[in-house]
């Protein structure tokens, strides 16, 4: 904007757009609609070597229980002001539950899903069910579905959550309610129930042929996860397709009523990169972040390079460009939010070269 | 229509209809309109212990090769007119191959799949890729992919096929190509490559992001089917749900990318009964055929009463009443064209009361 | 298939198949599966010249009333052997009622439209929704709609009744239900309430937000569709986007709730050509009836040539080539069968190279 | 959280994970995941009398041009600190332009509609189609698409924006591109050639038969509109269904592809209350911005009663109960964020009682 000739009278008019709860455009415009996504939020690694001592120590002094609910820590990008959120729409925090203790069950609009880095002996009660968590595994707690945990061994355990916390609340669409604050299950079954009906990959139960937009099974066991990805890199072996690019397989998991993705909010993925691979340059609209499960490598993240090892975490901006290679086998657990760009028609992104 | 007062004139007036290849309406609209379906198709059951028999013969004085294809004999449903139909719209033929024989390799617009009885040692190479076929497994050959059989055991082995031909002639919709006249690959693994990618349940590559009509798993596998079956009917033991109705487990074969049925023509399904249970009466629009696979028990289907042994095959035409009773543990096979009359939305049916 | 040794155990084993109700496929996959569609039904061409005036003697000589129904008179293909099909899938009819009779009310499975050559002085009675017929109008009556018709006026009119009669009966899926043998509603409005509510593009009324598989719009009005058409047509000589292909507009009529076919077993379309255009030769799996509107030309297909004139109807089978030529502007209605045929994943076709 | 013994060492903890950018759940749970929305916008009402002057003022400050962009004054609703969203999600602003400006074409990820209360001399030229901004339009600029506006009369002209500008903001996704500083096409026809193909409800033309998720049509015209909805109330007058409720018809502006909302992040309807109407009370998640276009009426929103005169607005956060009451036959216009809500699977509300 040029040429404004009455200085006095542009800030008398500033001052009465704000008095009348009114804002310009034309003074901010580059903020508002930048030619590039411009995330607040930073490229960050959470070390699980720094965590687990901080989430023992809670574990020391802070009671799980009814009011705090979760002993939850959560991931706050440090571009983010504070805030418990690990991009601006994702959450994703350490849980932590000692030998013997029960989180009490509730529900909530926020869809949910824990990912474990080690361990066994905790069962989360989803809607009733039990359901093991083990190493390697993803579990799922759908949105309004109850749910509460509680610890039948002797070591503790700590994973990690994921929900869209930040979107959520941002939408403004938050319901929670509190349930029994004990566990209505105490069974310790190696199989959920839901595992039992839909377990079955293409053979769906006749007496669930309605689609729901949440998968109906709880439980994606790391045993079945570690044979899909290790097939895809055994027929690249054999010279067949499959995997995602050269050294790199990849698999999304997905709801078996739809084929879609398991949650409507979350977007879950396993990686795993042959030793040496490096994987292609890709950037995107959306953010998400990383986990490392098994192995050591890097990734190159707009710019910084980042040593990942076991239970490692990273946070990825919009639009930052990143690649990883691997030192070892390497696998890559993901959670992100690029379903939301895709229905909403704004994702935009791939291999496409990086513009500065 | 009454008070038709010149019946010379109205002779005159026919006649000349159809000399203009043309045809009235009014005297034919209970034929091609009825009240209710009015099937030509019978129901009609085939004993395994019969059609094994006539296979064996053709075997011992019909070469299969390249010309008939297949040594494949079609059920003919009495009501058809000797046409090689099991019903209007699906095709069902006992296939039979001895050691050593090979059926070479084609394809067509036609998608089938293949139930296996008994057996295991013929593998079918699909677009390349070597399945073997086991008993109680679904095999699938969608449309326009090179498929050849090859037999590497000792023992003639014989297996339904189900394919919509009947449909797809109707529809004037058939392509065909001669493929190689031997086998592509003779490797004779346990599992092929389509189900080293996709037989893991809600765990889709991310190199195959892309809905296809057609299942890209072409062996849905006895251990898992019967694991599904199983444990419906442990959880109702248990009081939890999961069976279609008390006492009967049933599953749909789909296709992981989407949900929806494993091939766009042809509905295809497994079915236990418990030892004495009684299934309720349900018809529908569309056809269906059904395999016992394993057990016996009976068919009751528009007032017949039919014995069903091991590998039998009945026939059941539009709208007609069906309930099965179980003597032992009775697993049932079947196929039909219900998912034509939904997308057609021209299905009905269900449970409702049987009107005479 | 070669080498088969014993005749005589063959002709036995041939009627030990048919004693069995079965039937071998090599001797017969070359019809079952051809290499191309191989359809019964042949091209053919009725003039209006001709159909009208064996409509008018049946008005004369055939009272319209309950029991015959409706004074239509069907395309019997030349091909089906005297049946009432246009094609294999396909009724088309002249529909015949004279000054002030009725049609008395009835529905069934079978959906149907109308299109109207000439007159307008016929209402239809959809659901108890008076809906005026005019020339150039699609009218709709989906499936298990009560319709009557009644003439108003004084010359009787004539018009093109479609319904997928033969694949509804091939699927054994008729339903039919007599109604009241007056007309519910004897007003004659302009406007049917359906198209108050629903002929304003882009705008959904907040009661209807659930999709059904047919058009909720019963009228689809000559005056739009020709303002439609100009339109595309205008478009071009402007230089910009909107011809189906150089002087060729075209419309598909579809279901405003889904963007979809207007009915779910018949597609239905309006085609115009600027005066001397030739269109590109097309075919694909699936049949067609087309219909002169306004305009003169002609039709060449599968190696015969049509000359078309006002009202005059061709039948166009599976995978025939077939293009147009207009001498005049030329106006063409058409229906088929195609989105079964896509629907099914059976749809071939387009302008590909014709192979002989 | 009780019982916790060592404060301590608990601040301790609290700094150490502060500085490991880590933040508990507990201590902030009830903010993060509230038993019910807790937005933080206000219900707020902006009079047209006090906007429209001070945009008369920046019409005589501030010139429109490139690097500004537009003379768009945006609702900062009280609630959200300044910023200029009118919900958390939603942008609303005033866009003024006098007789002879040009604001520069440019295009954005953000879709973006204007609505317009009076006037019709300006043209935006969307992809090189120049569409004339009547009073009572929707005017479409889908995402990336570009757009330009110039002013063709003597009397300058105000209309509303939206966009999704918070929520893509948020999300990450934002790209923009400047364009040519002239204006494309300086045509001013009555009709789009967007409309010339689009508006013509259940006739798609067959060169567009591919699905976008943008509505292909950018002028929904007041003249349709206005009857669509004087329709629903006729209707409701002769007794027949049609009207949301009853004195109240609405409609929902949709892309004619696929019967969903015209722009994939922004709902738009219209909405007429007969003089004398109150509606039911609803409330839902997600948030909205509401515009009398003609009439008098109020509003009653979360315990607050606004006045409603031409052209005022008011914002309505979520979970806000809302009902309006007509003085005169009252037009409402409307846009929110419901479909974001409904992909999510994060829909709640509708007329339910309200809940404390």
């Amino acid at each position: 904007m040029t040429d404004v000739i009455d200085e006095g009278a542009l800030r008398q008019l500033y001052d009465d757009f704000a008095a009348a709860s009114l804002k310009p455009l034309w003074t901010e415009i580059g903020n508002l609609q930048p030619e590039f996504p411009q995330p607040d939020a930073l490229p960050h690694r959470w070390a699980w070597a720094d965590l687990l001592p901080l989430a023992e120590r809670a574990g020391d002094l802070v009671p799980v229980g009814r009011g705090g609910e979760r002993r939850a820590i959560a991931l706050a990008n440090p571009g983010l002001g504070g805030q418990p959120f690990a991009t601006p729409t994702l959450w994703a925090a350490i849980q932590y539950l000692g030998a013997g203790e029960v989180a009490p069950s509730h529900r909530h609009a926020q869809g949910a899903f824990r990912f474990v880095v080690r361990g066994e002996a905790v069962w989360t009660v989803v809607n009733g069910d039990p359901v093991q968590m083990r190493a390697g595994d993803l579990l799922l707690t759908p949105s309004w579905h109850w749910h509460g945990h509680h610890h039948v061994g002797d070591e503790p355990m700590a994973w990690l959550d994921g929900l869209a916390i930040p979107l959520v609340k941002k939408l403004d669409a938050s319901f929670f309610e509190f349930g029994d604050d004990g566990i209505e299950d105490k069974a310790t079954p190696e199989q959920s129930r839901s595992e039992r009906l839909w377990a079955h990959a293409g053979r769906r139960p006749l007496s669930a042929l309605e689609n729901k937009p949440n998968s109906p099974l709880m439980a994606y066991r790391w045993a079945d996860t570690d044979a899909a990805l290790a097939a895809q890199l055994e027929l690249e072996d054999e010279g067949y397709p499959g995997v995602y690019e050269p050294g790199h397989a990849a698999l999304r998991f997905t709801n078996p009523m739809t084929g879609g993705d398991a949650l409507p909010t979350l977007r879950t993925e396993m990686h795993r990169l042959r030793a040496g691979t490096t994987t292609s340059t890709q950037r995107s609209t959306g953010s998400a972040v990383w986990q490392t499960f098994r192995g050591r490598g890097t990734a190159e993240l707009a710019g910084q390079r980042f040593e990942l090892a076991e239970g490692d975490l990273i946070t990825v901006p919009a639009w930052a460009p990143l690649r990883f290679t691997a030192q070892t086998q390497l696998d890559l657990f993901t959670f992100n939010d690029h379903r939301i760009l895709e229905v909403l028609n704004l994702a935009r992104g791939g291999t496409e070269p990086v513009r500065p």
